[in-house]
């Protein structure tokens, strides 16, 4: 289908020349934005105080970037189509912010950059400089949705922007260092989840310029026709543009973006008017262009353009006065003077290249996803309600509950086509399987008759690649829509760095006047550490709770349903909510039920709190608290203090369960953290605290330690002990057991301390079932039917 | 040179016979430890009472890996290779553990596990049963450097274990789902870093049997020739074997794998007598297989061979006496009574298709890497001492010394060529290149002239992808080598999940008897969060930290060394230990050297201690204790010592700084920690303590919160506030400056709370910083220019 290269040129010489000039200002700002604090159009002799004390940036791939820009502008024009951009390298910001401000948008956003001398001016001094705008395509950069500063996330954040977006296109340049990331080199993929009638088009452009910060990049270095395989064995139809002759290459360019764009808009027409069914070999284009295009040739002798010297800053000691001079003349090859009038703006001929309002690709809407956004239409979730005649009185799997609330989540938007749900092979699994009565998977590969809910327009997106499903979603969200990702517990670790950049995103975007909000990231962690039965200890891992709670407190909630109405009233909160990063951890196995939808209401809306009906303090002064956050730690902490009724019955025990864990922060710490006075009355200033926690156990302490009684406390959780056991060996293992709960107790209530017989009891327990277990490779009995009583 | 596929027969009809027989007897022995507790050779009819009470495991992909296993023992036999075996689909152990029993060494291992009916029926009941073994290869597993239970890193641990090791193969099987995720898809590429001279040779199987959990897989769903073009533009010579015939897929497979082993003997045999120099393609093999071949073609109707289904355990409910009576019809499909003798034992015909010895791959000596780990020559570390004669006297870039040690340690071991050095493309940028006065960047790819350090034979090894950087290590120190990698801080959270994998298996192994210790995976994270000049906010994360932390004390180390010499000892410390990841933090940039080697070594020694130097408690109880951790906080704490001794001369300031972090743990719970006396004695016991950590604050309050001062300790860290911007503004933005420490002083000593003077120069500096930086662009010349007083 894709033409491969033109020798006969596409552009008329009056419009060749008018690209040029746009090229050669936008390489021009990049390179003052650079270097120059002042002089900005060289209107006098440079000196050394025109030039930045600290000289910081990435010029390398800022030429090709510009040079992409342009001719993405020229096609836009032309074809009135609708493109998104995304930098991969997106520490080649100086270019983005050039082409932005010479749209326009950049003035219009922050008037104080304004299109005139004074306006360059700012526009160079605030980069990379003290107070002013940071070195990546940041959110504070007109239509960018992706920082780019950790590489390897483009390609599945474009992808994730077209999914129902049907006349978007993201042009999505993937720098050759990137394109050697795991998570980029997956998500090359992404042409097999793309439906061509619902969703839009991805035009991946791979910009080999050859180097990363001091090595040849691997794809630069194999020979042309292994790339090419490589791109066709992806999927794609790949056009190649080479060279570093900006007359030949202007007309290579813009060949090979009309074949891209008519294939495009042919694989779009064919699927959506002729019904076209076969999954289409979408283009992409490989170009290949010096680092550091048009820079210095050489840089005190040694070779800066077309190599890695030229990937930051190609030469900083200004006080030689050679480098000013080379900086100049650097400068001045760009011929300023032809390409701003008098009063510093850029002259219109050249401007007439750039599109007009929103067609500006630094003015998409789709760039300001928060814009776009409409809250999701959600079913009463009280309808989903389980029925729980008396607490522990039934068991169901939790997360299937939920998902029956997420499948009418689903049908409610079916219309506005704006919530999906990721997951890497795991929806069913994971027991969100009603979904799949209402929608299928997303999947264009090949398929056969015994295929199981595989559709071509199927919004639930598994591909087994936490990496991509995390940037499918993050640019979903970034662009206006809605979603849940769900996940092993262990393994959403592989995308802790993905989470770090989407959260410093967010907590920037916030600080960013017209940035509006988008939907929060929701997780739900399920299959998790103590159920993980077929798998062992590789699969046990609570810790992206410590990871999370790192980042701004104004970001990041975590919670800990104990059962399905909890989790059904913290899933609709979530999906609520805006600018946050949602965790919900919830077992997928059969589990009791504890709180009526009544009680699961006011538990959650108060996110902890006591359960007087699993409590015999009488609403006093407890002996001990036994709290407990976590599925699994709340059915063990409830049957520790049924053991501890029959067996201290005086005992005056306060059970408190917490579902929002931000809770036990300090109020100044965290805008959900209790205050002193409503902790120390739910926890006592001075009686033993035995906490069951999901996760390691130190995080309790690390957000309670200014609380009073924090001395008091003691917390058990997971300790790095497993391996492939039952469910109850799993929490002996770890002392997280009734009888380690219980054993604790004893220990710390001091009117229990001389309470030889009990103790000795619970040690009998443990040893019974270390060795009913090894015997009989099932739990003691005792424990598998162990209820709540339903009188105390 | 690879010829595609064979339609005559390789193998004899008696040899088809016996390695059909071969296979059986695997399959039959890994249905076998999923199912049954008892009656292990089906001797008496089967019953409920034979049947494990709990089914865990995955039947999926076994009789695959089987195939292969049986399939690579014939080959070495043949040829007399020297074969390590990599399962990536791990969940596969019933298989590989099949194999290892049928061997022979699992019972000289496990001695309990005898060559007998006795020995069939412990390896069946041992399996995921409590106190047995776990569901996948885990360290427990001989043969095994790959648990695989965290799918991608199959290929990146083959590439690393073959470094070095010129008559290894390492064949790596590559399940389809893992072909999925980010890590493995970028893999591939280790064919352009692996010399043909002096490392060994990698067969990836990329095993297609196109299913998931509950989906198929991408690969399993392209045209053959798109997967053709894929591994072809990866670099591949793929071969394909596809079928689900067995006599026809031996031969099949037998073929391709003769082809196969022959063209990595003529590869190597052009580059080491030929000395031929262009890169291989080496060959790969594409095997399509039915998932859960020779399994159950239906259960309940719906269809289970060659689907999904088939992942885990087939069918479970065994109180249905269809799945009964299914469950031994599957077993006597497979005719136990022809492959075991009336004792138990397998016949002889069929155990001498395998190897015998150490060419067993159950056996192969690089599968227990400790056991050939001989210690790395290390040149004395106090000959690289950076002269200091008084605190603060030089400034250098600390990173930069400990490259002339590494550098030397190359040379010392270049010999036995055991010691390399990992990091994507930063090695120079982390001033580490004194390496590149002895080694080069390994690279096979296309060279230029004007290229840098790049040879065949290089020992950096440089791809910007964390995932291949942790993988080539691991498994580089998994088969009995020593390494480094260095990393920038914010993005080795990239290999969180890696880690978090690797520290699992060094626990796990540890337990393990006949495991020896290999050497500790070291990290260097620099280019740290303090010091992202030219990155910004998104490059600012110093949490790795924490999340090392919580797993076993006794597998992580974290040293922060203030300056070069301290770098020195703890990088010499570090490359002696063993079975440990050592986590270094340290600066690249040119700062101020604090302690001679003296001194250094007696501060390292303790891990921990009190800078009289800088302290004017002189050996008495202080006023308040400022502590560090880290070259940044180091160096603003010392600047505030300095600031209130010229402001508040009479105040007793102790200054005590943390190399190693562990010392801060109690001693019960991490076995560096400090005893509470010695805790006490340097923190004291009610005075207060500001701490400069260098990571996120609350790190030091969950290692310090059980110490006897704890309630007055203050700490200042990185509390995710950071731009692009000058290395002083850095720190103000997050108060772990000079003036915020001194600020907390006065705040914290009561005597000190009137002082409304100080107090205020102290907020004037502030302003005057702010106001100076954004002027400016650099920082305040007072600050920039502070060194600390030769005599105090």
């Amino acid at each position: 289908m894709a033409a491969e290269q033109a020798t006969a040129g596409t552009l008329s010489p009056d419009l060749v020349t008018r690209m040029n000039a746009w090229w050669r200002a936008a390489n021009y700002l990049s390179v003052g934005q650079i270097y120059l604090l002042d002089n900005p159009l060289l209107r006098e002799k440079l000196t050394l105080q025109h030039v930045k004390p600290r000289l910081l940036g990435h010029w390398g791939t800022t030429p090709g970037l510009n040079f992409i820009y342009v001719h993405l502008n020229r096609v836009i024009r032309e074809t009135d189509a609708n493109v998104l951009f995304v930098a991969g390298p997106g520490h080649g910001a100086p270019g983005v912010v050039a082409s932005t401000y010479l749209e326009g948008t950049y003035s219009e956003l922050y008037p104080d950059v304004s299109q005139d001398t004074e306006g360059l001016r700012k526009l160079f001094r605030q980069f990379s400089f003290p107070g002013g705008i940071p070195s990546h395509a940041a959110p504070e950069t007109p239509g960018s949705i992706h920082e780019g500063g950790e590489l390897g996330y483009s390609l599945s954040h474009a992808y994730g922007a077209v999914l129902d977006n049907p006349d978007l296109i993201v042009a999505c340049v993937v720098g050759d260092g990137e394109a050697e990331t795991g998570p980029l080199a997956t998500s090359w993929h992404g042409n097999k989840f793309l439906n061509p009638v619902n969703d839009g088009a991805v035009l991946p452009i791979l910009h080999l310029n050859g180097y990363k910060i001091a090595n040849p990049t691997v794809l630069a270095r194999i020979s042309p026709e292994e790339l090419r395989s490589l791109m066709e064995g992806f999927g794609y139809a790949p056009i190649f543009v080479e060279g570093d002759e900006p007359e030949v290459m202007h007309q290579l360019m813009a060949t090979a973006l009309d074949t891209a764009f008519a294939d495009i808009r042919a694989i779009q027409k064919a699927a959506r008017t002729a019904g076209d069914t076969e999954r289409p070999r979408w283009p992409m284009i490989v170009l290949r262009s010096p680092k550091g295009w048009t820079g210095p040739k050489t840089v005190d002798g040694k070779k800066a353009e077309g190599f890695w010297r030229s990937h930051q800053v190609p030469f900083s000691d200004m006080s030689k006065p050679e480098h000013l001079a080379l900086l100049e003349d650097w400068m001045r090859s760009y011929r300023p003077e032809e390409l701003f009038d008098d009063a510093g703006r850029l002259r219109p001929e050249i401007a007439s290249v750039a599109p007009v309002g929103e067609k500006r690709m630094s003015s998409n809407p789709h760039a300001n996803g928060g814009a776009l956004r409409r809250p999701l239409r959600l079913p009463d979730f009280t309808d989903y309600a389980v029925k729980v005649p008396h607490p522990g009185g039934v068991e169901l799997e939790s997360t299937y509950v939920m998902g029956t609330f997420l499948r009418d989540v689903m049908k409610a938007n079916a219309a506005s086509r704006n919530f999906r749900v990721f997951g890497p092979d795991e929806t069913a699994s994971n027991r969100l399987q009603a979904l799949f009565e209402v929608t299928n998977r997303a999947w264009e590969a090949e398929t056969f008759s015994y295929d199981d809910h595989l559709a071509r327009d199927g919004r639930v997106m598994e591909m087994l690649s936490e990496h991509m499903c995390q940037g499918w979603l993050e640019g979903y969200l970034l662009t206006g829509r809605h979603g849940l990702f769900s996940c092993y517990e262990a393994f959403i670790h592989i995308v802790d760095s993905m989470f770090n950049q989407h959260a410093k995103w967010l907590k920037t975007a916030s600080e960013v006047e017209w940035r509006r909000p988008i939907a929060s990231l929701n997780y739900l962690l399920t299959s998790h550490v103590w159920r993980q039965d077929h798998n062992g200890f590789s699969h046990q891992d609570p810790g992206f709770i410590d990871h999370v709670v790192n980042k701004k407190a104004d970001i990041v909630r975590v919670y800990l349903p104990p059962d399905a109405n909890t989790l059904l009233y913290v899933t609709d909160h979530c999906l609520k909510s805006w600018n946050r990063v949602n965790v919900i951890v919830a077992g997928k196995q059969p589990a009791a039920q504890w709180l009526d939808m009544d009680a699961a209401i006011r538990h959650c809306a108060q996110g902890i709190g006591t359960w007087e009906w699993a409590s015999t303090d009488q609403g006093g002064e407890p002996d001990v608290v036994l709290a407990c956050a976590g599925d699994v730690p709340t059915l063990e902490t409830l049957a520790a203090a049924d053991l501890l009724r029959s067996h201290v019955p005086d005992l005056k025990v306060r059970v408190v369960n917490v579902v929002d864990l931000m809770t036990l922060q300090p109020k100044s710490e965290h805008p959900h953290g209790l205050s002193d006075a409503d902790f120390d009355a739910l926890f006592t200033k001075d009686k033993p605290v035995i906490f069951a926690y999901h996760g390691y156990p130190w995080l309790i302490h690390r957000l309670a330690y200014r609380r009073t009684n924090h001395d008091n406390m003691h917390v058990r959780g997971y300790v790095e002990e497993g391996s492939t056991t039952t469910p109850f060996d799993m929490v002996v293992r770890n002392r997280l057991d009734r009888f380690h709960l219980a054993a604790d107790v004893l220990d710390r209530v001091p009117k229990l301390q001389g309470d030889v017989h009990t103790r000795q009891a619970i040690r009998d327990k443990l040893t019974e079932h270390a060795r009913y277990i090894r015997a009989h490779g099932i739990d003691l009995p005792e424990v598998r039917d162990w209820r709540w009583p339903q009188k105390a």
